[in-house]
């Protein structure tokens, strides 16, 4: 599981930024890739990387400003120049069928797979299966704007093969029987639970990938003990006044979500080109007065979630 | 007057061409841009050029599909973020203004100067001033497509300075009388009429600009004895039929193109992945071998489009 930052820039695409786009690269756990927003130029950065556009299958939009979903219909569409027949669910706020559909319609596009949409209702639970959840909630912006929570399933415990041998028990089909945790009997009559020689479960991990916003409580509840938060940091942290008025935070409170939130690990995104360069390294010596762990993130970042250390 | 190439290839943004998009510089002629289409990225390779989004005051569609319009909502955007309150028309097939206002409107932007559509109609005329002229005519596609010719008017001929001292006719308000072309009774008696002392007016330039197309001889009489023909080359000499599958057209078509209408020059774009480098080289020669004045053109490239020599 990796976090690949395809645009960490904010409002318009500059020379060293460009506009909102996030991939969460799950090719070990799902082979599968998803993305977060699709600004303009997104599908052009993938060029860069070693990503493939047939594993990206499922693309959630935090909200419909333009630097977060222009360049979604050409995405989509190079998706099926490309041929494969994978389908991908787009899920967004209300409007996002309208734009992509209008988009498709007016060039005459036919995409080679089927595409779905779920647009968002009242905060909750948008995608479940055995391995991962995603949820989302309202964030405060100017228009309609989400965060998303991904959560991996807890991975079972290992049998511990170990302790097994050590009271002489041979390995065999009877392994698979005490990992799925059933009591069996040996042939020398000992009766052994598997239960006790499973080890305890690795948790999963959690992400947390948000749209723009003020400071809101949702923004915490999103990021509870996650193990990253992505969070924007369009305005710096003497700027509290026009990140109001504008509906975006500054990197000391992005900061102070993070440590109310217990998170392990604070990405800034959704960089102003005022901050261009070591201005940028401003706004991360900002947010680690209140928050050590915290990176400002650059186009093209590649961002490792290990499992958490076992306790 | 020059041609700058924002994106010379074919259907997906790749490593080495982006989508489509032209840009006719008239900064001497108007103080003025125009762009012939907007593939997705336009808007990036324009920040990597000297053009000011605010002087871009036309923008041509040839057609729908998405690699000529994607780039159209996010260019609109930035050109607004930018400030200024500069009017824009967009002229293009019917739909254009769905596709935009449908961006426009789901992603809540308001442009911060007054934008206006005129769909196409009929072949004709669509812009006609003193100094320029822009008509259109229908192309051979499997969408509706259309090519432009830009005309600009003929430059007065200039007062023969010279002649009138070589008469001893003192320079004075006098000079400015005879460039209106009237006729003046000097001081000393003389009758002098402007007429024949103003030099044979300047032949103004002619750009033919083509979206994609089959052959047709609506290419032809765009381009008639245009100083400058921009045609499309997606395919090789020896792929007639995929080009006619495809409704476009070879690097010959193009030359045969350019030698029926007796242009300039043929600068071939819309160049296919499949010539990258030194390939694409191959068009240009196959293109030669009929019009020998041809140039494949790559993204960046500025072609100069001088004053024809006086006869
Ligand atoms: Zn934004
Ligand atoms: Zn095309």
């Amino acid at each position: 599981m990796q976090l690949e930052f395809l645009g960490t820039g904010a409002g318009s695409p500059g020379k060293f930024r460009n506009v909102t786009s996030t991939a969460l690269r799950l090719l070990d756990e799902r082979n599968e890739v998803w993305l977060f927003d699709v600004g303009e130029g997104t599908q052009h950065q993938i060029l860069r990387t070693t990503l493939k556009p047939r594993k990206i299958t499922k693309i959630f939009i935090t909200h419909l400003h333009g630097d977060h979903i222009f360049g979604l219909p050409g995405f989509l569409s190079s998706r099926s120049f490309q041929g494969g027949d994978e389908p991908l669910t787009v899920y967004g706020p209300t409007g996002i069928r309208d734009f992509v559909m209008t988009a498709m319609r007016v060039s005459g596009t036919h995409l080679s797979y089927p595409l779905k949409f779920e647009e968002l209702g009242q905060d909750g639970v948008i995608f479940e299966d055995d391995t991962f959840k995603v949820s989302f909630e309202h964030l405060d912006h100017r228009i309609e704007c989400v965060g998303y929570r991904v959560e991996e399933a807890d991975h079972p415990g290992e049998l511990q093969a170990d302790k097994l041998k050590a009271l002489n028990i041979p390995s065999g089909p009877v392994y698979g029987q005490l990992k799925a945790g059933q009591t069996v009997t040996l042939p020398d009559g000992r009766t052994i639970n598997g239960q006790d020689f499973i080890a305890a479960p690795q948790a999963g991990r959690t992400v947390a990938i948000l749209g723009d916003t003020r400071r809101t409580p949702h923004a915490i509840s999103l990021a509870r003990n996650a193990d990253v938060l992505v969070h924007e940091s369009t305005f710096g942290k003497d700027e509290g006044k026009l990140a109001h008025n504008y509906y975006h935070s500054t990197s000391t409170q992005a900061a102070q979500v993070a440590k109310q939130a217990g998170v392990h690990q604070l990405l800034l995104t959704h960089i102003s080109a005022r901050y261009t360069g070591k201005l940028s390294k401003e706004l991360q010596k900002q947010a680690q007065t209140v928050f050590k762990n915290t990176k400002v993130v650059r186009d093209f970042d590649l961002i490792d979630i290990p499992l958490p250390q076992k306790a």
